[in-house]
């Protein structure tokens, strides 16, 4: 049998999905197929069509279309999930729940008809509940259902180290578990640059000041922008998992897994840390917790579970 | 004297200017400033620490900062213009040029205020008039001003040619002189896959079909966005130059520059084969043209004298 | 299934097998096997640990491991031969060709029995005649056998052309049909400096100085050495061809490919342009040659049948 | 002025010296000059030529040229040292560090003389005396002298634990102070899989026989290679430390650094934790040691500074 690229499909050709389009062609992870619905197929093509016509300057061999018929996506390998609508003023935070978990599940039935053997990532918020979400209605193993948050929290919080120490961002690590903003659960302990410790770099006070902007992180690109939300760092997080999918490399990343009793929680997606590779979330890797750190995590799982009351039933 | 970090301003954070930013700091070619008018300094500084806070992920040391205020571009390497208004609906050309040639003058003395020894590379629509009118403006040599043009026409030919043949993008070359759209001079007989003459590989007829698809290549993402146009594949040629630059490549590049006598041609910038490298335009290829290459070629000067005619005296 | 990394088996850990290992590695392109004899089993065991330790400084995951063992094979999805004795001093022709015959025809044993569904890229010399010989003991079709030699022999003429021209190299194109050195067919008129043809550039003098120290491109590198031959050109071209099949690039590449009556050739392994991707060689691309460039053509092909007619039988 | 790409001149062009220089090319981190005695001239310049005829096919525009004239290296950015002599059997180290201290002296006069403004960096063992003595003999300040130690020390230990753990070498992260081998001070507590301390992931006796193995790592590579010694990870380490001076990346990174009072020593260059950037060693990085460690520290101290008393005085 001859080789054949690996094939990446991303739903929704929003900021988002479409910067994470780039970002894979560019690493020339394998071909990419761009989905959305009909009424986006002109822009999704479009933007498809204009990366596709970046390649040969880039020099790339990855192949970009643009598409609103899911049979495109047929036998890919990874899928990635950025669909989804953000809460809008006025919006009741179950409402946004509801309205996500059903675009969850209708792009859910697409994506595992064509392709019954991929590893799905979610990114659309809320991203513990919308991954739960998806594999229920997938009926995939847990392994191939993959949430992202803690990449992004952690590139926010290495990027805010690195500027506060005039340091490569390449050797600042950092370290969160649970969700997003308030329910995030930043391990000070665990975060260092080139190996020193934080703690041993920059006071306490200060660090807290870098962990609450960190929490606020999404919050502080939304003010900025004005109009819509952060899609870089977001996208640059999703490829980081993508490629750890397709070249099997075994990272130790932050991701939002489904727990079978780790950290004391059954039947739930929390932001835990893991071993991503490829064949998905190959391990979830258990921390000895302090009682505060385990108490903030019960919380974020409280959290978690508190939004998944709002998932629309059957 | 310490090793500093090559500065690249982009003046314009729009989608291009935007991508061109993240592209740029992809490759680590230096620290980017991203410069918007006050209005848009949200949205710039939005942009730039959303980029920012994608480099951990992506390996990469390059600071990327927004801001409204020139002072910030000081003694830059290279300078992007990307700013300037579309043509919107009802809008004559004449009122395009005149007021994008106001936007380019104003831009252009804030740049050579802080950076009296930089590159500048132009390209705000229509690109030979605007890059004309830096170039004025800027008293900077004629080198040292440079526009984007060829190399975007020529991405889009590969990238068809490429398609058409089913190959690499890599292995295509394509070659045209001229200005954009219909003023675009296609240099068939110096296009090749991998070495190998396209019109041996490709029927006249579909040569044709392609070289008029490249020649309408911007229109036809203009018609899938439904609004707004091009953005990737421009960003990727402007870095692309950037790169030639700064790492002094001298890379054979279609570029619009400034001619005294090259192809026929006096005092007016058009799109010619290059040879852009640390000294910015350090040499104009001269080629034999067929008499009718040399036809199109004075046809798509005239073109440009004629847009020329619309810009505003001093 | 779970995804996997691609597997590149290298045999023969001499310079050029443990240079290749090293740049196919630095690309991530899958885990690396390098292979020599069980007297070579320290140095091949050193220098694969030695590669593995330099991982994590270049940021690249990639399993290299040294062996003598053709187990460790088992299920490559490439395997490069660069096996095999040079000619000393005082040995003849024939005794190279035969010597390294029988290696070629030992390895492939070893090889198709461990990796029945492989491709196999030759570099050892004469590389027509071995290639011919690994074709026809593995039993493989002729796509998935592919002899190195144009690569090499662009690449040098590539360097030679920048050099004269102070042009970046990647915007010079050549190509040459045939064998190397005395029976290497240069086709001046499809090489390019950025689309530009050479022969507007260089004078006809100059260009034919520059061909004759391509053919002698291998010796100028012998006679520098003193002792030993050149690796580091020859790894990367071996690399770019393994690249071009693991992700299916469908380069346009020339490469030392079994004919069946193109070029009027039959039965025979020679250097010709061909496209290379996931399927091994896909297409010999066939180009009206003039009469004396196919004279010379065949004459490379006698060349190659002479060397062959010192082929051991059975 | 315009701009010119950097220039990185490397003295050695042993199998280290020889690696580095295409890495460092690889990288398009400058310029490339390969400098050895005039004996071995001609291989010299015969690896220099195959390196640059790889360039075309590697797609890097790095001009690298072999040369035995010190004039060649004028205004070199940054310099490496990998010149010297290898202890042979029978030969004291006094006999070592005395033959290898004159190199140093005569390579760096002629270092600064062509390049009075330059960094340098030392490979060559002992690595802490070698340095010292460049140091002493160059004139430069402090931050312009560095030596290589700990990168690769460090490196053999992240390849280790992440094969012990089969993750990404990427996700390692280890921390080594002093010098090589027996002096070599592991700091176990720094050390981090995915930000997750070693200790929590591997029993202590698991991770001591790493430490040793780390500590032994460049013995197993000469006894596997038989006759030299390891190449690729000591050419990987320099390459890191020139690109991180070379781009102003500000790593945090163990090298063998002149102390003035830190870690309570005075007048010695011993191994680190240190930032380097643009400006050569721009800050040497003061952990709390546990009693323990600073004992070991002391021990390599003491060591060091016996190695040098067979330095050859004036």
């Amino acid at each position: 049998m001859a080789i054949k690229r690996r094939k990446i499909s991303i739903i929704g050709s929003g900021f988002t999905g479409a910067t994470t389009a780039l970002m894979v062609a560019q690493k020339e992870l394998g071909d990419v197929v761009l989905v959305d619905i009909p009424d986006m197929e002109g822009p999704t093509k479009g933007k498809a069509l204009d990366m596709m016509e970046s390649t040969p300057v880039q020099g790339v061999d990855s192949r970009i279309i643009g598409t609103s018929s899911y049979e495109d996506t047929k036998d890919s390998d990874v899928v990635v999930i950025t669909a989804g609508i953000a809460r809008k003023p006025g919006m009741s935070r179950d409402d946004l729940v509801s309205t996500n978990a059903k675009i969850m599940k209708s792009v859910t039935k697409e994506i595992v008809k064509h392709s019954p053997d991929c590893y799905i990532i979610v990114l659309t918020n809320p991203a513990d509940a919308m991954t739960y979400t998806v594999f229920k209605e997938s009926g995939l193993p847990k392994n191939r259902v993959i949430g992202q948050s803690g990449v992004l929290d952690t590139a926010r919080f290495r990027t805010f180290i690195a500027e506060e120490l005039n340091l490569s961002v390449e050797d600042v690590t950092g370290f969160v578990l649970g969700g997003h903003g308030d329910d995030m659960v930043p391990l000070i302990r665990y975060s260092a640059a080139g190996g020193v410790p934080l703690s041993t770099l920059i006071s306490p006070e200060r660090l807290e000041e870098i962990v609450e902007r960190t929490r606020k992180g999404g919050g502080e690109i939304v003010g900025l922008l004005g109009n819509g939300s952060a899609y870089y760092a977001p996208a640059a997080s999703l490829t980081q998992m993508v490629e750890a999918i397709v070249k099997d490399k075994k990272r130790v990343i932050p991701t939002i897994a489904y727990l079978e009793g780790e950290y004391g929680h059954h039947d739930l997606y929390l932001g835990v840390p893991t071993i991503l590779g490829g064949d998905g979330i190959e391990k979830v890797i258990e921390l000895d917790l302090t009682d505060e750190e385990q108490d903030q995590l019960n919380k974020s799982a409280d959290s978690v579970r508190h939004v998944m009351d709002a998932l629309p039933t059957a």
